[in-house]
């Protein structure tokens, strides 16, 4: 092990890549794109953001969507990250993107992309965006048995130091799973899960 | 499209799989697992935390590091998560772990994990951490031209419906990069980034 040190830097594997949804106070729908984004509890999401159209029309509405971006529609939500609804009003239909009113909240769901959080402001103090998920929707082409299938979805990861997009690749091991056969000899109390 | 509602779920794709390193008050060192992490500003990172032996640590050494969970150690990176060190004092240990002392703040680097975040404890409040990001580091295996190559790094995403890893995949666009094709007709005052 040799390290190299690289000072501080926002740089996180794998970091999201969330398109969120809203409505302008007329109900013009709008996306952005956000990395800085974790699930906070069971019915929680935080997303650092900075001032954008986004933040106006979440004071407006209360309400918005979190979009998974997708390998298949990769240059309309990098789009999306890199225009403002300031300088072009009709960014949400320039990406080629059209919106669904959610049946929950008062933000639009995006047609092109399958799988979203719909979600209530909580609060929105400091540049953090917290909202409560109401609900989690996913078009029924990206599940397998019932569940949302991430082979189907295929979302997109930001990769931060080289400035581009990845795919998500296979599974390589099971959540509390993987692990047990280190506890092995170890006590049969931490053998919580099993018989 | 034919959406499926599933409720209210902490569902996101992809999640991160972020190693906790901190030292006790007696300096033994401590690795745990948490998913529901993000960058959250661009010197700091964001993590929701319960109660584990890890926050007692984070309170008494104010300060941690963050590496990034591989496919080559996923046993041992979901065994620090399925065990707490409360029960299993030596943990770090168990999983197979080797500690080696930051040189920038009060926390352990884990030597099979190449790549950290070495940070220093900015806020702990509402189970919510803040930490100020003093350096990232990374093994120079893990460097391709001078920077962090995701593929030969390999970190690994939780998924939280099927809960299992996965690996990265193949590149699939450029950030800030593949939705310029999208501006063009839309005026030559967008083309901010070209001559």
């Amino acid at each position: 092990m040799s390290r190299v040190n690289f000072g501080a830097k926002p740089n996180l594997f794998p970091m999201p890549v969330l398109i969120i949804g809203t409505y302008d106070e007329n109900g013009v729908p709008n996306a952005m794109n956000a990395a800085w984004g974790m699930i906070s509890d069971f019915k929680e999401i935080s997303i650092s953001l900075s001032e954008h159209k986004t933040t106006e029309n979440l004071r407006a509405r209360q309400a918005f969507t979190v979009s998974m971006a997708t390998e298949d529609y990769v240059e309309a939500c990098d789009y999306v990250g890199i225009v403002s609804a300031n300088k072009v009003p009709n960014k949400f239909e320039k990406a080629g993107f059209h919106a669904t009113k959610s049946d929950f909240v008062d933000a639009p769901l995006i047609d092109e992309l399958p799988m979203a959080l719909e979600c209530k402001v909580k609060s929105f103090e400091d540049g953090i965006l917290v909202g409560e998920i109401v609900n989690v929707c996913a078009d029924e082409k990206v599940l397998t048995d019932g569940k949302i299938d991430p082979a189907k979805l295929k979302p997109i990861t930001f990769d931060p130091v080289n400035n581009v997009y990845t795919g998500i690749g296979k599974v390589v091991g099971s959540a509390f799973g993987s692990g047990k056969q280190l506890k092995i000899g170890q006590g049969n109390d931490l053998f919580m899960e099993e018989p």
